[in-house]
């Protein structure tokens, strides 16, 4: 078992999943760029680097969970990147939501240096996070999931083991974000629907949320579009048009028509142009609202 | 509390929700068009009658449970209508999913024979209709809807207001199917994604079902979709293909834009038009799959 880890990223996500491995009893490294963001986990046992790239750990692990594929890029292969810094045998586990295309560059950049890449995105918001309830995606090769599993395992409530390629994590993340936009869309067409027919939004939204999806997608989003709350955003819609580009990306590359994140695409880059990039994502929905004359 | 209700149309929903009024201790008085599928009801207690219009009970409640408009509207109205027959005071509680036109139609009619009608269409398979689980939609005059509360409540688990236009109960149930749809292209597009990518479908269908949508649409029709299973119908894709039709004319009358809808149609039109009329509705996901070039 390892016993030290590094660890790069501490914002919402990162720091409960610091103190998940403090409380699993590993000693955590860790680096922010922003050092304040540092002082929780810091009072909680772990300890501060320096430097970036002294976040490696010989022949150990180093975890990111950074905003996005340019961050990671930065951390990782930038000129101060840890990538550099790791020996033989490390691995890189690496967290963030980014597209299949930067993890399979990074995986080769580490293979060159004899270290290994495992892509490990993760469902779950904060509050899961902190309760170790996260679920965990991982692919890259076996050998490395098979050290890289008992860490993961520490920080959510089941690791799902997605095959060799270090892309197929983020595929399957990215899938999933597509499919919680489009279950807000779908959401939206309905309630417009019963709205134009007199009927309360959240009627409607309680009655879906609590028969057919009774699940925290549904229940979560559904009240947010019923009662058009769009902020404090959870999940930044820019962010989100973000995830839809990457998926009409891989589903270009592989020939793969997907008519709904089509619809998807257009309905976020309306929102964006709109000035709703900052609100959340499920601002989305108000493109279907405004179209019915209700907004 | 009423003691005898008239309940037209033993199918598979039909007959288990006859069940479960014997068991909450009234009496019922059945009919089916075809009189063979009225022999479990019979031995567990409930009375054929010979003419249809003999399942009116003075003052009482007469259950309809049915295919479609076209049949309700024959046994409620048609020539042997067990309409004509019911008596002031009268209610039609009318489960049958039809259009919210059909609700209104119903209701002009009732409302001359000083009789009342309560669309209460449902959501749930024959299983839940067995177990009283079912989810129970309700609209129409509050009076009314007073007196079939308790006897919608010895069939489900619970009963949602939904106001007093007859046809507000049959917007959310359209609404609700539309969602199933959306939710089964959504997850096609995903699934398909994933397969391009060397992902197993059926581990992608788990992931999403045991994490953001764990709820029975997902686990159920995923595991459909994914394993391209779509025979038997459950629900065939014809009917699949007559809900959306309701949909985007309710859509079209009421000026609301369903852009997801629409595609659906176009799926659901192409599926028929290709003999898959008769298959499960998942099987609408095969457009997509094929457009892939993965079927």
């Amino acid at each position: 078992m390892e016993k030290t880890i590094g660890f790069v990223g501490l914002g919402n996500m990162g720091a409960p999943m610091v103190m998940s491995l403090l409380k699993a009893g590993y000693r955590v490294k860790v680096y922010n760029r922003t050092p304040e963001k540092a002082e929780t986990v810091i009072a909680a046992g772990a300890d501060r680097v320096e430097h970036l790239a002294d976040v490696a750990v010989p022949g150990g692990i180093v975890i990111t969970m950074v905003s996005n594929d340019q961050a990671l890029e930065e951390v990782t292969i930038g000129e101060k990147g840890f990538g550099h810094k790791l020996e033989e045998g490390s691995i890189h586990l690496s967290m963030s939501t980014v597209s299949p295309e930067t993890s399979r560059k990074l995986a080769a950049f580490h293979g060159k240096h004899n270290s290994h890449y495992v892509a490990s995105p993760v469902f779950g918001r904060p509050d899961a996070a902190a309760a170790q309830k996260l679920f965990i995606l991982s692919s890259g090769s076996s050998k490395a999931k098979e050290r890289t599993k008992p860490v993961q395992e520490a920080m959510g409530q089941r690791v799902f083991d997605l095959g060799e390629d270090p892309g197929n994590a983020n595929v399957i993340k990215l899938g999933g974000n597509f499919m919680i936009m489009a279950a807000m869309e779908a959401m939206a067409e309905s309630f417009n629907l019963a709205e134009k027919n007199g009927i309360d939004r959240q009627v409607a939204a309680e009655v879906y949320a609590s028969t057919l999806f009774n699940c925290t997608v549904y229940n979560g989003y559904g009240s947010m579009i019923a009662n058009r709350r769009f902020e404090p955003a959870g999940f930044q819609l820019e962010l989100g048009l973000k995830d839809c580009n990457l998926v009409l990306e891989e589903a270009n590359a592989k020939q793969t028509p997907m008519p709904f994140a089509s619809i998807l695409h257009d309905t976020l880059l309306a929102s964006v142009a709109k000035g709703r990039g900052k609100q959340d994502w499920s601002a989305l929905t108000r493109i279907a609202s405004e179209n019915a004359g209700l907004e």
